[in-house]
């Protein structure tokens, strides 16, 4: 739809942070990566406006050691919204805000070469609790969607007889993808880690804070995360959590439903109210919301890395 | 008791951020200052504890341009319960973290030079909108004990009309004050601000938490602080909410029982649970807590400043 | 699908009440009603099904002095499920248990002759309040989505000025109809009065059963009722709920969408929990629900009733 | 205290339903009757009343097969407040209501035969499911503490494997006995059933709470019921669930705190809004709530029945 095109205004976002030219020096990490890849990753919200309204919206790609981000453009329409960029509010993400008092269309679009820190399950499993520090606390304590003060005894119940970090939280991601129910549409937009707890269904966000909220449970810093995902079926948005253990941050997917080395991650912070997608303010009710991530390069196959036996490390 | 207190031991803390020396020349300040005056504020906690429990405390003032820490002491009882300050995890706050398997007591004493910033109310009434950073965004979003999400109609059906910052952050003041009665033991720790905006009762923690979520419904970055405050009947720990209008942080209490400028600060974040006097993780339960705040110097009166023409500015 | 309708069975159900003939004589009932008028009422479900489940259903129409059923029919297919007419298990109802393990689709279609008590306002609003009998003592205490114990404050605060049944009641519906937004979608199966009363979002079960804790927390016996409804936009079962006061059940409707006049009552209860179109146990997940009501007779034109002077009296 | 002895005015009330006389006779009762023994309970509440009131009190021993009440005394101060007796509104009970517009005194003794019918385990293990009948479709649904419509996916998952309704109901009752722990003071009158679940604390209530829920969820109707009860320590009300099984009533104790052979059983219903020791309306605050039980003979020692080979039948 060329019109479309036209009327809509790209936006030279600043640029994310530049790839560390020196990261492939460090012997530690270079060991640690199986391979780079190059993935494309869209968004397309689609909003019906009847007034004044702002928008705050996580669909940008972050820059990361992991994650270079090498074209990106955000079209809105009418292109006349007012826009700003901001860094992450809580955690990290490229928020950005929006004015409109008309429908509004965004569409996002990105080509980010990831090269994901996968280590070896046997190294992480040794890594000791986390020393505790402010970034590290700020995600021991409750939040909107992980009510950790109301989980203690049953975490210690369940969790408490294991002694590593890596160990208490690969059983909550075992526990939770065993006894939680993927069904979409059985969760909305209130949802809470207790009521997960308590209904045994939900999609990735619910599984993602249900993880955060145990761990908190039992003093391990824990944060929620989101971003583009390969493989995923559906295609969509996806969440995870992501647990202080050693000196890094060690991502878990309980859903097991996207493989790790396919994310492009988008933002990261207490939970889905830190990293949601859109949060409107206003007469703004949402009609589509579109998401895609494939290789970039044609005839590429996607090779997920084996899930068992290597860990994803998160963003520090 | 003179063997309790060679028992326990006094942590040298990192001193708080000496106060500026060259604040009073800066104008603008000086002229809204009406008097400062030395406050002692004193908590005590006892706990019983039957296994390895970690404590974190929010029990230590702020120093800040308002408020100069002359002197303070931490006792702890049993005297070699581990112990760490860390900057605040959330907002701002001197988080202590406390280990400990047997039963706990913790004391704290402070004299507080404290020279509030009020400002008439016709100069904060006039300022526009505070523009969105990122120290303020973070307080835009909806947290643990604040559902500022649920609150969006309800918050622009009763506050929207009004035009300025201060006219809707007012006016949600007045109205919980009207509409909430102030009833000790009419909530728990687990109630939030769509709890008591239904129940109609609370205390001053409930009327804060009501406060923040309010005005973030309405795109105001607000949040929760809390302190010791001279006058309060009965002694206790005091909270209010505080909301971005120009350049500054104002506060507001709702409950209308702490003068504004007898306040000792301690830690603000996002609500209770960035700011909890005591966040225990483990088999402790609380037996007695304790607080007082008066004026340090004998025989001087406490004057609290008039409230209804005076607007208390909160740290930046 | 001709093939379909061969393969259901259609049951006999037991014969709702036959109507009083001697109703007529009565000279207070006579003076009341303005009306008769045949209405059809339609209800069709489909339910996926992968496994034992078994279903019970409120969907046919009451047999009361006020309504008639004069025909009616509930279809089956498969027609082999199991089914069991029940009177109501709380209030008023013809509950209907049916299992099956694969797909079910049930309608049902009836004709019923509808001779509404309708009432002057002036009438109404000189009741005085209700004697306390077993029968409405029922209806004063919360129920699942009707949480009257958590509105104490908050009703005798709005309402508790207001000196008479029907004064207080119908200032409730009128609270309701000018606070609450008609939003389909805006609630779920899950939500209650209190979530509703936060929100300021609703459908007709959520206006119904805020309207009933309402009146329930002011000592007024309050329940929920559901029908078929001539006139509803777009066509759905309709609910509003009932207040006792002096000898009747007084019909409220916050949502002012459907004429009381119009009105196939299907049962009533304590809240949804007891009245819901489909209890469903085991693994079924509903697919559709469709609704109907319309005049029977052709070419009559349903003339609703004015809604503002006169008031509907439910089924006693 | 004579003085108030003689204020107050004792309140002769209907007698409760004479015991069956012809019942020993039966022969099935009569084999599975143990012992029989007289019990004194007694109840006193103490109100601060501050403006009008109302009261809805379930305190009066029921008469039951099972239950003669020889005595019982009803005593109010002030002794003009109005009383009213009626059954239950909801299942059994001798609901009472009293108005008053000052503080209320109220104390109530009763002397009780109880014989309760105790069968072995292996007996009601094999009994069917129970027909649905009206009494018992009342107790399938969801209500204000049973959440039954939030926990089927939890109830199936882990009891949906057991094949009869004992072995289902008292594997619940086991369930609950090993995962939550049994902690005064840690909830409080709004602690539902999914509340209890996920915090894995509360007291008798709550465990009856979670019981009814988790049987409900499982197509097993199930009530929640209230008495006095010897041997509980410190001595309180105490309440279980009931399970309809075969043609009866099956009472489960998940916190096996109670004898069940010691219990006095004041009320049943839905959950603990239908039997509720007081519902107060209007400005009224508890002040005390003190209950006892124990053996009616002077040195008859109660020798509670072995719990672990018998079970206690309920009312019908």
């Amino acid at each position: 739809m060329p019109a479309r095109a036209e009327a809509t205004r790209l936006f030279p976002l600043s640029r994310s942070p530049p790839p560390c030219g020196g990261r492939e020096n460090r012997p530690r990490r270079a060991r640690s990566k199986i391979r780079s890849m190059r993935l494309i990753a869209t968004g397309r919200l689609d909003y019906a406006v009847s007034g004044p309204a702002r928008f705050f919206i996580n669909l940008h790609a972050l820059g990361t050691p992991s994650q270079r981000v090498e074209r990106e453009s955000l079209r809105l329409h009418p292109p006349d919204a007012a826009l700003l960029e901001r860094p992450a509010a809580n955690g990290a993400g490229r928020l950005v805000a929006i004015t409109s008092d008309v429908d509004l269309r965004i569409s996002y679009e990105a080509v980010v070469a990831c090269s994901p820190d996968l280590r070896p399950v046997a190294e992480v499993a040794a890594w000791p609790a986390a020393p505790l520090d402010h970034g590290r606390a700020a995600y021991l304590f409750p939040s909107r969607y992980c009510e950790s003060d109301q989980l203690g005894r049953l975490a210690w119940q369940k969790f408490g007889h294991l002694e590593t970090p890596y160990a208490r939280a690969g059983a909550i991601r075992d526990w939770i993808h065993a006894n939680i129910a993927y069904v979409p549409g059985g969760s909305h937009s209130g949802t809470s880690a207790c009521a997960t707890l308590v209904q045994r269904a939900g999609v990735c966000r619910d599984f993602a804070h249900l993880g955060v909220a145990l761990c908190r449970a039992l003093n391990l810093p824990a944060r929620y995360a989101t971003g583009y995902a390969c493989g995923l079926r559906p295609p969509d948005m996806h969440a995870w959590f992501e647990v202080a253990i050693g000196a890094h941050w060690v991502a878990f997917d309980a859903t097991r439903l996207a493989p790790l080395d396919g994310l492009v991650r988008v933002a990261h912070g207490r939970d889905a109210a830190d990293t949601a997608i859109v949060t409107a303010f206003g007469p703004a009710v949402a009609r589509e919301l579109v998401f895609s991530c494939h290789p970039a390069d044609e005839g590429r196959v996607f090779v997920p890395a084996p899930e068992n036996d290597r860990v994803l490390i998160g963003e520090a």
